[in-house]
């Protein structure tokens, strides 16, 4: 699975450049922490570029503050991960060097000369665990710790679909080399300000459910009234889907001219083909798009885009 | 770890009840049915017995409906799972057959013929599988669905200080077995009624922190609005533990004479000493109690409590 000319590169080249995307999630900074830590085990120099800076949820990430988000000078080699075109990562296409695009996103461009795109792989972190061990590389605390939160991320922490017996034994094998599972639980779920834990019950107070379909909502006085931050809506979306009758909830963030919507989905529906009807993308089961409009105009665009495909 | 008694007793006998505690959770629920069915499949017959109706949040364990509050007439050899004294399975002492203890809870009361307790096993699910493969039996994909929702439920499926690699490699195992991570999550927590989901804004809203302890209560008037029982509470007192200063939720239901209390911690918090000094029990990150008094008093004696161990 892993191409030729990726491993190719990395025993030919000395110093990488390596991108993530906008907004960036625990698998955007897990997996590429992780990959830098392990070429520089290798006697590699790289360079970690993010665009935006690391929301604090990730503080505790080994190495999460070599990120920078000023593309060094150079032509070395740029490892584009999680994402799979330069505008995701904050990058213009126009001047870039060599590239390198590792994803695991169904919504796909045609971008970079080395393409790994696997959307089968339930996390990016999965895809360079297998890089990594194919590299020869040992796995260190600080590279199992970066891989388990990417992997833990994208899986609801084992609890999606996307949880097979690879990842559970993937993980396992992390522990063994210094991930440690309560501790990384008590940083992504249970670090919560007490502001973003009013932030949530205000959120859940604005649910609307309209056939299966779950809504709710964040406005930016909101955000003000608890003193917290866009951040701190990380994983907000996934509180309504405890209701059974939703297969769809759709959490909207007021943004400027608009709202920046996040959907998820239980089991076969399929919501980044809704997301992709707003050009926006994602997976199966979590996808996210913007929409230029009033929340009621956008709520009932939401709906209208989710009946057309039924 | 296994007792050669109990190897030695499944050898011999071929009639086995097996029962487990009152207000049964998914860890007594999966581990018993999952031993009746690999007993079965070496030709034994078994008669499973819970007191109290199995809680419609776990009809989806294959075998559930097996369950009788009889026990049947016979003197078989009884093995209790998931509690270590008859009491707790609503049994009465007297009159007991010959009498195996499976359990991994840390308060230890003196009964049993033959006592096999590990406090450092994570969930009884993990003691009964590495007894099911002990014994040779093939586990099948309802066992496997069994053990993974038993185990799962006491980690926080993966959450918990508890999680090592063992529970993800056997996890790993069940899931080759046929047990299905998404389907048993969503299972466990996104099938929620939305009376469920009102009652927990309601218990949410009735959030009060008190240094790092936070308390929440839910009355029999908040179950009668919102059309819930009791069993709806499940994972309620959860929730508070994702507010960082947390270092202990207690959750208060009302029942008759007072308040049921549910305690859970974090890290070296140690909730079951707490528990103890109520007549209560558990583990170390989560224990529960009764108490005969009004709120505010008993919220009074729980704070006493917990801080006369500090």
């Amino acid at each position: 699975m892993i191409p030729g000319e990726l491993i190719a590169l990395i025993g030919k080249e000395k110093t990488f450049f390596i991108a993530t995307h906008i907004n960036p999630d625990g698998d955007a900074l897990g997996s590429s922490l992780a990959l830098s830590l392990a070429l520089e085990s290798l006697g590699k120099e790289t360079a970690l570029y993010g665009r935006d800076h690391i929301p604090e949820l990730y503080h505790f990430l080994p190495g999460h503050e070599r990120f920078s988000n000023v593309l060094p000078p150079g032509r070395s080699p740029l490892i584009i991960l999680d994402c799979n075109e330069p505008e995701r990562a904050g990058l213009s296409d126009g001047s870039l060097p060599y590239s390198v695009v590792i994803d695991h996103h169904e919504t796909v461009r045609d971008f970079g000369d080395i393409r790994w795109i696997d959307p089968a792989a339930p996390a990016t972190g999965m895809m360079v665990y297998s890089l990594i061990k194919s590299l020869g590389v040992r796995i260190t605390a600080d590279m199992a710790t970066n891989l388990y939160t990417a992997i833990a991320v994208d899986t609801g922490t084992f609890r999606y679909s996307n949880t097979d017996s690879e990842v559970l034994r993937v993980s396992a094998e992390l522990v063994d080399s210094g991930a440690d599972p309560g501790v990384i639980s008590v940083a992504l779920y249970e670090s919560w300000s007490d502001g973003r834990f009013r932030l949530l019950l205000r959120v859940l107070d604005t649910l609307e459910v309209v056939g299966d379909i779950g809504i709710s909502f964040v406005t930016r006085a909101m955000f003000a009234e608890t003193g917290t931050t866009p951040e701190d809506t990380e994983h907000f979306s996934n509180f309504p889907r405890m209701m059974k009758r939703l297969t769809i909830s759709a959490f909207f963030r007021e943004v400027d001219g608009g709202w920046k919507v996040s959907l998820r989905s239980r089991g076969e529906v399929d919501v980044a083909r809704i997301a992709e009807m707003f050009r926006g993308g994602g997976h199966r089961n979590a996808a996210g798009y913007k929409v230029a409009a009033d929340m009621k105009t956008a709520k009932e665009m939401l709906i209208k885009a989710v009946m057309s495909r039924r």
